[in-house]
């Protein structure tokens, strides 16, 4: 065996020892002791295979964390970091090295924007990073947000009593309206900061929920799609004689009856 | 020096020469050939600081790269893969493991739900990663989405002539929506989904562009807020008599003169 090759052992020997090699595979194969004549492509981190293994998780204590998060860094960081994160916990490196942070950029809708609430962002990256499943775990969430009297739980350290409404829609906009509506307060003040950071303890607690479940074999949605959605649909969803326009978010909260018939529109067939 | 010290001499020499050493920190300490006493906590990826030093794109190369991206795992996937997989191809491991194809999620404004168009969630994403200041380039990258005829720019290897609309939201279900009414294509046609690529395409290079002006030190935004969208935020967002609302998104085409007349609200004062 030549020098080069006891360096290489060394070293391949030396990093598994103080656990710095993540490709396992890579570092059998050089061990082999033969130095290939064309080199194998590099290794590719396990942070690039999804998904990552999963681990149960508590979901109070993933609501608790999230409510925690959601003051370092907002709604979409909160529900993915109190997810993924705990999860990455329990993998170790190179899990842990996974750069959170950046999902900072989903507060209020992207930056303020106020489409797609940051909470279900967040979700819905850390379902595609967790399962191998997901659209049926995202469509179970986003329905239950959209219809359910929110928040459903209470995580430790809420300055404010909750005010509990229905978002009608998973966008942040309407979302906040609500709630501003149903509480009277505004929608800069520090009960509405304090109701976001609870929403994101609620959904991420939810999320948990749903992800437990499919990992242990027993996920079956219980939030179909409404009635009045189901005869949109049947016109303008694929398959319909107009299909014209993709969707699953529930069509009533803004196009009303009023609003459809002043448009002419005929009476939906339910 | 002990034969233990040459032993991690050695290792860390070998790996540095083939790449394989990530936190610089932490192979130098270990080479000054003293083992603390104490352990050090294990160095941090350099995928955990953000923002990764940003490289200028050729915009035409992200545009192309993403109309092949789009093919492989939709539009969210799209722009963020073109725009940081192109920043981390110039920077090497780590950068090159970041799970790209996490971003699968957003097809479609997540799963088909018509939320937030990903094309738009992923140059957020791309942005937060690669920016040391973000909102700006959000703001005008939305703004410019929802008012310009898109798409503006043809990918190599597009299918079908583009037809030009104006989304009016940085929605995904109004974006199509007003394309299939321009085109008169269905919402599941080839001609849509070929459309989506293009228009994925057409945003990852607009976002290259606000990137390098932004690195160059020459970005100015150049898409403002619409008269309409600040009569309505003068009583409903910050500051307002009502703050009832948190939305950067033009109002008009959600709420409309008409249906608001029907609700009785007040002619609005631009």
């Amino acid at each position: 065996m030549a020098i080069a090759d006891l360096d290489r052992r060394q070293a391949l020997l030396y990093l598994a020892s103080i656990g710095g090699i993540a490709a396992a595979g890579g570092a059998s194969s050089l061990l082999a002791g033969t130095a290939p004549e064309t080199p194998a492509p590099p290794p590719k981190s396990t942070l690039a295979r999804l998904p990552w293994p999963y681990k149960a998780l508590d979901p109070d204590a993933v609501g608790n964390r999230a409510y925690q998060d959601y003051s370092k860094a907002h709604c979409m960081y909160g529900t993915f970091e109190a997810i993924v994160g705990s999860v990455a916990e329990k993998l170790g490196a190179p899990y842990t090295d996974f750069p959170f942070e950046m999902f900072i950029y989903g507060a209020g809708g992207v930056y303020g924007w106020g489409t797609l609430c940051g909470c279900l962002n967040g979700c819905a990256a850390a379902i595609q990073v967790l399962s191998a499943n997901p659209e049926p775990l995202v469509d179970e969430l986003y329905r239950w947000y959209q219809t359910a009297a929110l928040p459903d739980f209470d995580p430790k350290g809420m300055k404010f009593k909750s005010v509990h409404s229905v978002a009608g829609s998973p966008l942040c906009h309407p979302s906040i309206a609500k709630w501003c509506e149903a509480s009277g307060k505004k929608a800069y003040s520090p009960e509405r900061k304090d109701r976001c950071g609870v929403i994101t303890a609620s959904v991420a607690r939810k999320c948990a929920m749903l992800l437990n479940d499919q990992a242990a074999g027993k996920f079956a949605p219980v939030n179909g799609v409404d009635a009045r959605t189901k005869g949109c649909m049947g016109c303008h969803e694929k398959g319909g004689p107009l299909e014209n326009m993709r969707s699953k978010q529930a069509c009533a909260p803004c196009h009303s009856d009023e609003t459809l018939a002043m448009k002419g529109h005929a009476k939906i067939k339910l």
